[in-house]
């Protein structure tokens, strides 16, 4: 009797899926089961897809982003404010602003944050290009959204200082209540900055 | 401005990602720049994985479990006991029962449960196949290991009815506490079932 009664192109399947992010031994089983049942529509049709972004993925020189082109979507489109560069820690970070359409500049994606523990250092990050960056003469403003963690505030802090005397404005994203949040289920630090920086109704 | 920035093939990657049970469309964004950043040693290996398994999946033409032969591992292993075969409703309980290590015997993949108002009757389920299975001789023992649900029960009655005056043993699974269970968090019936069929201590 074995533990996995399935033929080892499965068990492979199972064992990849499992390193995916949100799926774990037990939901990877129920994924590639539902892979194979839907083999027409769903199994054949991932693997062709992500033979396609594998071929197709590119990182963009300037800001880091993943795409499918260099430059990016974002840093070829003409109709971007090339005067405001959003500093941010990953791709997922730039597709959340993204997804809120607001920002309207350009980005420039980290790859992570400062980490002694773990040994990341300022040269392990995308940082140099952004020194650079910074100081193109079309740049007036680094705006810092990095995690309101204490690595994404050391590293703003460190990005900061490595700023300090060129011409640029550098800002940093609000504290305060997320839209629909309820009072009850917020931290003190988050009402505290809300009260902070109130504003006048 | 797009809502992602990123190239058709990520996107597509992206929806397909979404449709894996487990993964909303949040997870499945993340789950897809951990593959792109990983191309190397996850994106392009889940690839032909998923091409090896979609190439070599195969329903058991016994009992209609999933495996890359036909018959399958278990019908095709000579340890197997050929006088029990276990009715499940889907393979992930087969391999759930296979995790478990101690049927022995064969299965019988039903493929789902008994549904009127899904419009699921008799034959949209592997089950004449199964009347057969129990009219040959060396089958001695049906085991209904069918989920503890109305529709699961359901469809072990009908089975139950189906395999009347054939020569053969029906049995289904004990009720009780689950292993590692506290009682506090347990509903009535289960209750009422360990407590009914208690044991000598």
């Amino acid at each position: 009797m074995s533990s996995q009664p399935a033929g080892p192109e499965i068990e492979r399947l199972i064992q990849l899926l499992a390193r995916l992010p949100g799926l774990g031994p037990r939901s990877a089983r129920r994924a590639a089961l539902r892979l194979i049942k839907k083999r027409e529509t769903l199994l054949l049709p991932l693997a062709s897809a992500l033979a396609a972004a594998g071929a197709a993925i590119k990182v963009c020189a300037q800001c880091g982003n993943i795409d499918t082109r260099d430059p990016c979507s974002v840093c070829a489109d003409p109709r971007r404010d090339r005067t405001l560069v959003c500093v941010v820690e990953d791709v997922s970070d730039l597709w959340a602003l993204e997804r809120a359409g607001v920002l309207g500049g350009l980005y420039h994606v980290l790859g992570g944050t400062l980490s002694p523990l773990e040994g990341i250092g300022p040269k392990d990050l995308n940082l140099e290009n952004l020194i650079g960056r910074a100081q193109a003469p079309e740049v007036k403003e680094v705006l810092l959204a990095l995690n309101a963690t204490v690595e994404g505030q050391t590293t703003a802090h460190y990005i900061m200082d490595r700023l300090h005397g060129l011409d640029v404005k550098i800002s940093k994203l609000a504290h305060g209540v997320p839209v629909g949040g309820e009072l009850d289920y917020l931290d003190e630090g988050t009402l505290a900055a809300a009260i902070r920086a109130r504003q006048p109704f």
